[in-house]
């Protein structure tokens, strides 16, 4: 490993080209960089005051990810393919992606099933007694985005049998049947590598990172959807804030 | 691909591996399958409606994202090796994990830089003046967990340099220093795959998924720390609650 140290820096250079990529990956994705020209590699070694084959190593690795367009000629020009999706506030997708994109949800599976042990609990169904099952690709702008595995609590479910579930966010039907808004759902985020066959499905390579996303929505009172979504780790960011808990400062 | 067609159900055997493979993934991250024997493949066979060779298959899945242990003789255990963060709350990683591991900080840059301009806009920094720029490596029970790069505005991250880093938490450095308690963070989080280089660092195989994170945390109304994390995907989950914006329900 290359090691160049400068002004007291003994990292080698990987560390100093990942300190560059990531200050440069999340300009990108706030859409700074969406207006003027993409620094040149000059600006960047000024910048950062490290040298250009840093900064080469820097492009390199928003390159791999996806986050640089390199045209001959041209020039780089960052690449904005990823869509916010909100952890402050429970929306469907195609809600979320208004004016980013048109949502098509292709429907592989809907139909009842005998609520499986390990659903049951989370969803407060007798194992056994039915359960909506509902498994979709969702696409944007025909671009596969997430592969979404669904169960619906059996009196709301059986209703989305007959919806038009191509075109609605299953939150928006939901809340039509029931005529209430749903109220709030619990999150759990992971990074996860796709397996060889949901790679396939959602368009990337095995082992490419996905946002893996489980969540249980209440509606009433009560949990009646519950999902295990993958989202494509290059076309999805979440974002939101949080809150510092109140209490002692600790001295 | 292997088709096996059960029941009006045309997907192929991995999708229904899949379906299995995620209703139990979420009961193990749930702590669910903690103290019972882990279900058998007759079980899972009888729950879920499916063959033998489906359980297989999804057994490998959760196996291949390590949330398995298969020990000859002893049979399969779950493994819960994710610690929880919390997207609801504001918390520093140790106070995150307590009663779940000691939290050791191998720093490997603590210095004042001049604020590149990829940086200055979201601390509020005139481009040039200095930042701190703090690296640092963080292990849980003696594993690497994360790796963190963080910028703190000068007149508070001056402090930090005569601090114990190592044995203490940014955050609550931050709070001693000030008086005052934090407010509140900004979040965009990503499953990314590891570089090379970072992949070394955290002890993970080269293109293991990560989550990536930045968050800007804010103390008395100005933004003073800017931290870009890459988390081990195999050791974090992220869990919180979104409440649903209130609204017409659109029928």
């Amino acid at each position: 490993m290359t090691t160049t140290p400068t002004d007291g820096d003994l990292r080698c250079r990987a560390d100093r080209a990942r300190q560059v990529a990531d200050a440069l990956r999340f300009q990108i994705l706030h859409g700074e960089l969406r207006d003027a020209p993409f620094p040149s590699e000059a600006d960047i070694v000024a910048d950062f005051a490290v040298s250009r084959n840093t900064v080469r190593e820097a492009l390199a690795l928003l390159n791999a990810d996806g986050l640089l367009r390199r045209v001959p000629g041209v020039g780089t020009t960052p690449v904005e393919a990823k869509y916010p999706h909100s952890i402050d506030h429970l929306q469907g997708l195609a809600e979320t992606l208004v004016g980013h994109g048109a949502v098509v949800n292709e429907v592989r599976v809907a139909q009842l099933v005998p609520t499986p042990e390990a659903i049951a609990a989370r969803l407060r169904i007798v194992p056994g007694d039915p359960v909506l099952y509902l498994e979709r690709r969702r696409l944007v702008d025909g671009v596969p985005l997430s592969l979404d595995l669904t169960y619906v609590v059996a009196d709301l479910g059986e209703r989305l049998l007959d919806a038009d579930l191509t075109g609605n966010d299953v939150f928006a039907l939901l809340e039509e049947f029931s005529g209430e808004r749903l109220q709030k759902a619990d999150l759990v985020m992971e990074a996860v590598a796709a397996d060889r066959h949901s790679a396939a499905t959602l368009g990337v390579a095995p082992g490419s990172p996905l946002l893996m996303l489980e969540r249980l929505a209440h509606l009433g009172g009560r949990p009646v959807d519950l999902e295990f979504i993958r989202f494509r780790g290059d076309r999805v960011t979440m974002r939101g804030s949080v809150v510092r808990p109140t209490g002692e400062v600790v001295g």
